[in-house]
């Protein structure tokens, strides 16, 4: 927890905050704060700055905040992930939020396993993305859309998701080398385990996307996930 | 398993394979294999190619292998990353053999837990090694050294093994950006969680490494490793 994210509910005046539960207790374990120590925090949705603790105990942390900074800026990228399995699943989410995408979109694929929609994991995935906003010292929420019908997708909702952008689809074997340094907003689909199916990517193409490899090497989605987005932006 | 990897023992013959133990219980569980199928192999430090399934049963796969192409190319670099915490270590150490890193120091710094270096994990890297290569068709196993001690590493071996390649070390606060698409051999040094102190890093600048920066975010390892590499290379 490189910062707390602070929502309006822990506001108890203009600049003072209580917090309990799962922050009060690492700042107390892992931080080990004392009164009067400052601790980097974040205003969900809007600035970061520090918090001056002025209690704190078994029961709450106060602190009187004070927030002069922006968050760092978010990437330019909407990311269309096929749902990951329940094991990687709230790594790859909180991962995802720690690199600054704002808009994910989960969806199904020919490859994604059926029982895979069905984890609890799902119910937990904002969680996941706080986790990633205090890791990454960010406070802007991403947005995540659940998508469990692919075709309806990507023929009615995918093409004005896009428009304007980018839209590349990662696919081992494409003719094309995936870009680098890119300047301009991006729309990304990955694949599940195993990549989209021909007849998949064929859909993404219809509506613009471009089919781009990154060599000779399947990567693990969590590790994909973080070297493409290194190398577009 | 994307590849399955072939050692020396496995080789009954200059053609011939028999597995038993992981591999073959992957075989039948996961790939669910047929007499007469075709898998992806590779031999150790060798050549990949197509392994055609002779004899599979409870006590062994056996298989007629043909090797005609180039593992992928490997990343020329040399990654010195402060010893992970053990609940990271696995997936680090198998992340980074996928992703075509050929030599890898795992190095103690100050805010490395000292427990870290107890972790039992430290005896089962070559397995993740070999998972890794598994995941990412590749053959050539990374090679590993762990370094107990910062100093003496730095100044008396470091300098011989980043000479002749661009030396970096990623530090949040840098003043120089990250470079993108390098086209060199590369050194690169990633601190610990907390990222290292000011004394680690003017010690790796005297023997001339670059302090460079990914921007505002702090990324966990797996993640940071991953990003880093996909822009560098």
């Amino acid at each position: 927890m490189n910062l707390i994210l602070l929502f309006d509910d822990d506001f108890t005046g203009d600049a003072r905050v209580r917090l309990t539960g799962r922050r009060l207790e690492h700042v107390r374990g892992v931080h080990r704060a004392a009164i009067g120590d400052e601790l980097t925090v974040g205003r969900a949705g809007g600035r970061v700055g520090r918090g001056r603790v002025t209690r704190l105990d078994a029961e709450a942390l106060e602190m009187e905040v004070a927030l002069d900074r922006e968050p760092p800026a978010p990437l330019p990228l909407t990311l269309v992930l096929a749902l990951p399995r329940p094991k990687v699943l709230n790594r790859v989410v909180a991962s995802v939020a720690s690199l600054g995408v704002k808009r994910l979109v989960l969806v199904n694929a020919w490859r994604v396993e059926k029982s895979y929609w069905k984890s609890p994991k799902l119910e937990g995935l904002r969680e996941q993305l706080i986790l990633g906003l205090e890791q990454a010292k960010d406070t802007v929420l991403p947005s995540i859309e659940l998508r469990r019908l692919f075709r309806p997708f990507v023929e009615d909702e995918l093409p004005s998701l896009a428009r304007g952008t980018r839209a590349l689809v990662a696919h081992p074997g494409a003719a094309v080398e995936c870009p680098r340094a890119l300047d301009e907003p991006v729309t990304l689909a990955i694949g599940p385990e195993g990549g989209f199916i021909a007849e998949e990517v064929a859909s993404l193409e219809r509506i613009g996307f471009t089919p781009v490899h990154l060599g000779a090497r399947v990567l693990r989605v969590e590790t994909a996930v973080a070297a493409i987005i290194g190398r577009i932006f």
